[in-house]
């Protein structure tokens, strides 16, 4: 390992500052998770320190993050009592404690937000840098005079409360605490090399070691989690304690010894074996994080049985139960998984949900190096996670909607769920998502103008810069510039919505043999100051659920690239209160409005308007009736789902009800003879 | 009031039986709900003693539920020890008490069936009723011997638990256990006489009364169902207290003094003013069971208040909760309402809340005489409630679901669940809903063939003869037997599902000035021997719900007369785990099958076959790709819904996704210009 600092030579008439032969320290190596060191893992991401977001999509959201979402959301945890509950505990403060009982994760999460903010070189910019570097430390300050001599740190068993701590462990979310303390401990010392916040979530984990495990008191995780903690505490310590224990959690040998009830088992998706999982149930963050954390093990001890499990689950996940938008549809009212194939247009799912399917999704990724999971994090990313904030102001979701009738999905209260928080840790960590190196070389896992400053695994240091308006625009431009020529692998992802992709290298047109959903190698001597240019054309295409899904039969949502697009009444201003249907086969147009939503494409598509239908209408009528009453040809203006509900409440839809042109081609060839037409055939 | 005894006159070469003018007793002119003097009902339902189901559809299913559900139900209470649960109190056995806290009310149920069951005429043939008679006489006796000193009757709150009677009646279920206890005991006494429950039911009510009310203990109902027993004792025993504690439930006033949280309030139904609600909310039974003692204080007191708001609940249920089988949907998995117009094709719903639906539409129907409401009590009674029961075996559904894959929804256990026991309750019952008197004359709700042996309100004696094989067929016949001619209005329910009416008197053809969905008044004098002859020319139609009903878009559901019919998979043997789609327009044609689950009268509907969406196969995909491979023509065989689940497990579907035939006539004339053909148009 080495740290890159500063340099420069002159190739192709560029300047690039390069790296001095120094060795980097451990923790500025790591990754947002570090498999450096984990055998079982294809990709290596690289860190976050070395990734810049330099403009574009990205940019324009984690500036919009670190400028209103970052202080808001500390803001208001100060507003509700959150930080003063640790000051509470160290005696600096005489108040009644407030907030959830685990509201501690909240302020874990915004720590681990602001770390990664600060660990990007681009959040390096005065004045906000300063701004929340000094309110970091005086959080950190604050919590780690709240920890006990013992370790324990948790400010709801406190005071008053102090003779509950862990007499209920599964039901208690301290679990729920301790990881995302130790997930922002690990983030902060990435990011700036400080261990006070990591010595202190060591000390607590070593009090849970002590008093827990198979010999010991039972335990199981109430709200998985942990166990991914642990592992990323195994790998950033070196101690092979945490990565023991997180087996133990993911054993659910104590079931019995818990007394835990099967209701309990299948809410939590713990207290079970976790290899004995063959479907999602349950409550979905936990599940989700449930296998996260059996991954980030599998990384680490190559268990089969894992591997099968995860298998399983995978497939579960995502052939019967995510939202086009790649969240997870949910139970009515509730966080439960909904049966399979029950993902209607009024499901909601928690933006959570699509960030804990990011997180589940990139480890996958990393251990396999198969595209096919870096098109659900796309999916997920880009959609149901990207939802969850907002680029107007820092309202941000607890639950979202595929299709609703003038609901308010947006609210400012952090007291109340957590979602804002986790959306903002993907956020401000996503630059270390892009990009990965392999034995083989180097892997581009997702599409944004960036620098990376980083080395391959040989040692051989290595800019690179991406030039791109994804995912408005199919186009990527790269300028390579390794220290010096270097034969490997360049790993670039073709996603699976690309239906073609164009390469050329220096200019020079390269055939592309792989497909959709791969990534496409090209392995040559690289020379400081290569590029590559890649293009994946960019269409508005329609897309219908499988007839599994009864609730969508007949309908269909418009995707652009990765982006899934919704209906909001406001753009309908032409067919108010209308039911409004779309054409199946477009054809779709997009356009770039610079000034809507802080810069979006919406598209253009055909479809029809009609009065909706009446309150007192009957509920059944003959089908013979036509669908809509006084219906009239308009044209539909869709935006980016991750731009929902961010202005007026009105009706929004993904999926609209379909009716096919009759322009488009006769059916007949397809139709094995049938003399009938088909709304969508 | 007179009681019909025997006598014999020649007319129209048939021998009658006659009344001797002699008067019958109170108890036997009370109709299943007693609105004799109730002074704001339009009808008067003709009691359960006065009307035999002489054969066709109900005898059928009346015959199958005296000798099968009747005696299997006890069978079964038996074995998991509720009737035990009163001999243990009352120190005849010294057995551990079983069963759920409220499992009382399933013995008090048992005992409303038999009850009606005895005091239906058709219901006397030996020797099911003396072993039936014998059954009830000793569970009366046994519930009697359990009964305290105060009056108190709650197996649950007794032995180690007495010290928690009354202690928080609102979540007991105590209040649910007297509804029953009363209902049983009116019952009881309508068929029998026999005051010996009756009594027993109004010391613990009067026990109740003389500890709560708005001067002593507050009380809600946790359970609503006390107001309208309350409201039926207040009619059988003339004492207005009764009708003035239902009164007090249903005023909610209580509300502060018993601490009532809102989401209690809200599942409850009850717990705020009744009149305050506008929307259905909460647990599905309650909150119509609620509206059903509103109705029946309504029918008594004339309040307006009351009016307007079942007038808004009625709607809120008709026309965005209830669904095309005429129960309501629920949220998944549990038992409450689900959002408006959220009634996909996975919906389950109780069976109870189609019979909770049919109490309450016949209240409104009897309170304004108005045939919109017996088309909803039809609706539900004939597929919903239907449904509970089962034609083939003693199995009952707790859920049912409009569509279902390999889902079992029969099972034996009434431990479990009071479903199959309310089902049963209303098969007994079910005389008493098809005549009433008015004022006026006499009404015709429900067609079956049965006899009518009864007298109109000025009390000259009428005897009718209907004979007709509804729901399988429209025709009616009416034999009408006055004692003497007399002039009264003759109301004939015109069902809302027939588009047109045939009517002739003695063989001459009557105009019907009326509609679908009214009452067809004949004013004349009637002679004794006067026949009527009413045709429903009865067709297989399709139906669509409205685009409000996000979840149904495309799709419809066949009915034919009142009933709605369903795909088995079980009949589609030529196309075996087939995506199965069906043409809008038909036509399907009807067969009666004899030896069919039963008798039934299926219907062929043309349709197509597809290989099934293999698991593996996306969730999404391109819009443009056919919904289902290898597409093929077929016939599809559809059953009635009230059939459903009685074979072996396999799809089901009521909405089924549509396909539009070519051959249809154009849509161009109907289609305001626009280019386009639409699956539905």
């Amino acid at each position: 390992m080495r740290r890159l600092l500063s340099g420069c030579i002159v190739a192709a008439s560029l300047c690039i500052v390069f790296a001095l032969e120094q060795p980097s320290p451990e923790w500025m190596s790591q990754g947002v998770i570090a498999l450096n060191h984990s055998l079982n893992a294809r990709m290596h991401p690289a860190p976050v320190t070395a990734v810049k977001v330099t403009e574009g999509f990205w940019a324009i959201r984690r500036k919009s993050g670190a400028e209103r979402m970052l202080p808001g959301l500390l803001d208001l945890m100060e507003e509700h009592g959150l930080v003063d509950n640790f000051r509470r505990v160290a005696g600096k403060k005489n108040v009644p404690r407030k907030g959830r009982a685990t509201s501690d994760a909240d302020v874990y999460q915004w720590i681990e937000a602001a770390a990664w903010f600060l660990a990007s070189p681009e959040g390096s910019v005065a004045p906000d840098r300063q701004r929340i570097q000094a309110r970091l430390d005086g959080l950190i300050t604050d919590v780690l005079a709240a920890q006990d001599a013992s370790g324990y740190l948790n400010t709801f068993f406190s005071a008053e409360k102090t003779h509950l701590r862990l007499t209920d462990p599964v039901h208690s979310g301290e679990d729920y605490c301790l990881q995302h303390l130790i997930q922002a401990a690990i983030a902060d010392y990435r990011a700036t090399g400080d261990r006070r916040l990591l010595e202190a979530s060591i000390r607590f984990s070593d009090n849970i070691l002590a008093t827990f495990g198979p010999t010991k008191r039972p335990l199981a995780t109430g709200y998985p989690g942990l166990e991914m903690a642990l592992v990323e505490l195994y790998r950033t310590s070196g101690e092979t304690k945490y990565l023991d224990f997180s087996r133990y959690l993911l054993s659910g040998v104590d079931r019995d010894r818990l007394h835990l009830k099967d209701s309990e088992i299948h809410s939590m998706f713990s207290g079970k074996p976790f290899t004995s999982h063959t479907e999602f149930e349950g409550q979905v963050i936990r599940a989700l994080n449930a296998a996260s954390g059996a991954t980030d093990f599998l990384a680490e001890s190559g268990d089969p049985a894992y591997r099968h499990a995860l298998d399983l689950l995978w497939s579960d996940l995502t052939l019967r139960k995510l939202s086009i938008t790649g969240g997870v549809a949910t139970q009515s009212g509730g966080e439960f998984f909904a049966a399979p194939y029950d993902i209607p247009n009024g499901a909601n799912s928690e933006p959570c949900s699509a960030v804990a399917s990011v997180a589940w999704s990139f480890r996958m990724l990393a251990l396999t190096g198969e595209a096919r999971y870096a098109d659900v994090l796309e999916q997920s990313l880009y959609n149901g996670a990207l939802a969850g904030g907002s680029t107007a102001s820092r309202l941000a979701c607890y639950r979202t909607f595929l299709g609703a009738n003038a609901e308010r999905i947006r609210g400012a209260n952090p007291d109340a769920d957590c979602c804002p928080l986790s959306a903002e840790v993907l956020t401000e960590s996503l630059s270390g998502y892009l990009y990965a190196t392999s034995r083989d070389g180097l892997y581009i896992n997702l599409y944004n103008s960036s620098e990376l400053n980083w080395h391959l695994e040989d040692d051989v240091g290595i800019k690179l810069t991406q030039t791109t308006d994804y995912p408005w625009d199919g186009e990527v431009k790269l300028a390579l510039h390794p220290e010096k020529p270097v034969q490997f692998t360049l790993h670039l992802r073709w996603p699976s919505w690309a239906s073609s992709a164009e390469l050329s290298v220096n200019g020079n047109r390269i055939p592309v043999e792989s497909g959709p959903g791969t990534y496409i190698p090209i392995t040559r001597t690289w020379q400081p100051g290569d590029n590559v240019r890649l293009e994946f054309p960019m269409q508005t295409v329609s897309m219908r659920a499988n007839t599994r899904v009864s609730g969508l039969y007949g309908k269909i949502a418009v995707l652009r690239g990765p982006l899934v697009y919704v209906l909001e009444q406001n753009e309908q201003a032409a067919a108010p209160h209308s039911d409004i249907f779309i054409r199946v086969n477009g054809p779709g147009t997009a356009e770039f409005h610079k000034e809507m939503l802080g810069g979006i494409t919406v598209v253009k598509y055909p479809g029809f308007a009609a009065e909706r239908a009446a309150l007192d209408q009957p509920l059944y009528e003959n089908a013979t009736a036509i669908y809509g009453r006084n219906r009239r040809s308009i044209t539909l203006t869709l935006i980016p789902y991750s731009s929902v509900g961010n202005r007026d409440v009105g009706q929004i839809e993904v999926w609209m009800p379909a009716i096919r042109a009759q322009e488009t081609q006769p059916l007949g060839s397809a139709n094995h003879g049938l003399d009938d037409r088909q709304l969508i055939q």
